[in-house]
């Protein structure tokens, strides 16, 4: 087939992880490998709200050092939107917009970086462009680091912040347990709805440095029973390091954290602040002295404490989406699985954009004890391959270099 | 002179840092050089505690594994405590223990690891046991990420806070700025009476990612100042990251943060929450959307990011520490001086204990910005080398290795 000859527009939507600029990265240098189909790169400003406003980056506008630099670089180097467009059956304007635009720039490559969310805006986009005959190749880049897209075997963002979280909370166990007196730590993670970051604190307790207690969203939390959980590690020994997501829920699916009430643009309940809530029902109640230890931003934006593989693959379904588009393909997502054999090696493939759009991966029960306070061995044969390899990061001055896209 | 022939005790106390474990390394290195003078190195389980509960850590009995993975280790690989023992002059009893067991042992040399109230206990130890007669060097060994020891130019723990929270800090910037949307991130960093820690968050800004208003407890609070600060930076760009000691006091000297009241053994307010404190603030009297984020444990935990200058003086102080008790020093503790050259370099020299025990030094006023919500470029000459370095972690399968003398 002939290669469709046009410009590229790449886009980042969602919360940041630490390696979405690697994607960008990587659908940059593929790019630019094909300038016989592809002409100029743009980048969206903080993703389809950069498209609706016409406000974009030239790759070529850019430097040497500020492209390579995006491997480095936490945030969302071009900006980011958490942005919920009507579906375009139902209001067709900000549609009309974007293909006003697309033509404007002559884009015949549209690349979109994001989580499930950012799939459903996707495939709304594909949609739309197909009704109207405009012929435009529409891949979806997987990143979150909630892992939770269905298909692909992992996200990426997710290696890098599972790494974070397991040495974190091997970090954490030490510091808190070099007191005598019994203390009870609540650290706490992210995931609005799934356990995969939380679980990853149990690297460290299998490492013997991590939690006692680790309570994720699959399973109905329930005080009385952490309760009793606490008091029976605190008889055991002298400390106790608990890890929770963020998004622990009730048997009814009211979050435990759910005290503001906030909503965001997609309707999800703002979180935060469960470690504090916790921490206080066991020094109230039980009696113990607490130390609630909220992971927060680092988790998705330690650059200076990346997987390899993680930062590899991230980079590589930046390149694969920019292959698979120029190969003819449209209205996927990049995925990944595990080769099948004893090493771990990953094959990338695609995936309907609607079967992924808005579809949320949880962590399987079997991967949490039948207690529900506790994550089994298998989990590692899964997790411990994306944590691996050390992504060094570069210091000057004792401080980490940034790319300079756009500046905070 | 002759050297005393004896075993060696030595002792972690107050806050872990992310090097305290080194300098128990240095002790250990040095003191088993020395075998014609000390015999067995002894280490206190949880500082003053083992002496007092005679629960001791015989090093000889420690892999040769063990030891050397103290360098990589957080947390105080000992044990640490904060205990305020009352002065030997009120209450003799906990002294007369003291003495027992050093006779048990036939220790001649203590060395006490820790910040202004551990040379406060040193100091009191020592101190009796000149009084009854005891012949045994008492060497203070410094360590506090908080940087408040007096006389010496810094405190190993310092450099590898001040990096963490540097790289830190220029990652939040980043992730914080990533949405169109203005925010303002709140990010709350240790220190009860001194800004050091907080300063260090000047790096990032200097690097261009960093706070836009830094307010240290040196320079009394005003929330009505600190909205209008806000709103300054608001007017001017979409985002606003603040960082904030935990510390910081109105005019009256009440914690802005002060509300539970708690007080630790020395009666210190126990403190947390001021970032929490001041977005509610932000968020219900400015109506801005707010980030609060505590950098808590990691900051003095992350063995992941430590400055190399900071891993090799800590091993440095407890080295020295050794020699001088050898060399018949006393009730003194180590410092440290920037010789008066050029590059960096570091001179080690002893203080007397009555000279920093319990003394407090705080950021210089001239290192603050006149408005007191900023620190002065002057401030980098005196940090960057202190950070400079990468100490790199030690990874197996994707975590870090640390020494199984003390497991929580």
């Amino acid at each position: 087939m002939d290669k469709l000859k046009g410009n590229l527009l790449y886009g980042q939507s969602g919360g940041p992880t630490s390696v979405i600029n690697s994607s960008a990265y990587g659908v940059i240098k593929e790019a630019l490998k094909n300038k016989d189909a592809i002409g100029e790169i743009y980048c969206m400003k903080h993703g389809i709200q950069g498209v609706l406003k016409d406000d974009l980056i030239k790759v070529s506008d850019l430097s040497f050092e500020d492209v390579e630099l995006l491997v480095n670089t936490p945030g969302a180097a071009f900006g980011t939107i958490r942005y919920k467009m009507k579906e375009w059956e139902e209001d067709e304007k900000e549609y009309k917009r974007i293909l006003e635009i697309l033509k404007k720039y002559n884009i015949r490559y549209f690349l979109y970086n994001g989580g499930n969310d950012s799939m459903e805006t996707c495939r709304e986009v594909d949609e739309y462009l197909k009704k109207v005959g405009y012929d435009c190749r529409v891949i979806g880049i997987p990143k979150t680091i909630d892992n939770d897209l269905p298909v692909t075997d992992h996200c990426p963002g997710y290696g890098s912040a599972a790494k974070y979280i397991a040495n974190a909370c091997m970090e954490i166990a030490c510091d808190s347990s070099a007191y005598p007196k019994g203390k009870v730590t609540i650290a706490e993670i992210m995931g609005r709805h799934t356990g995969w970051l939380t679980a990853a604190s149990y690297v460290a307790s299998a490492s013997s440095f991590g939690p006692d207690l680790i309570y994720v969203p699959e399973v109905p939390f329930s005080i009385e029973k952490f309760k009793e959980d606490i008091k029976k590690v605190m008889t055991r020994k002298d400390h106790c390091l608990v890890a929770v997501s963020e998004g622990i829920q009730d048997g009814q699916g009211n979050f435990i954290a759910a005290a503001s009430g906030t909503k965001d643009p997609f309707g999800h309940t703002q979180l935060g602040g469960v470690c504090h809530k916790l921490a206080a029902i066991v020094s109230d109640e039980l009696g113990y002295s607490t130390r609630p230890c909220e992971l927060s931003l680092l988790q998705r934006s330690a650059v200076h404490l990346q997987s390899k593989t993680d930062v590899d693959e991230a980079i590589n379904v930046g390149r694969y989406a920019v292959r698979y588009a120029l190969a003819g393909k449209t209205s996927v997502m990049v995925a990944m699985r595990r080769a099948n054999i004893d090493a771990y090696r990953i094959v990338y493939f695609t995936v309907p954009l609607k079967d992924v759009a808005a579809v949320e991966k949880t962590l399987p029960r079997t991967m949490i004890n039948p207690d529900g306070n506790y994550i089994q061995p298998e989990f590692l044969a899964y997790v411990l391959p994306l944590i691996d390899g050390h992504h060094k990061p570069q210091f000057r001055n004792g401080v980490m270099r940034f790319t300079t896209v756009m500046k905070p």
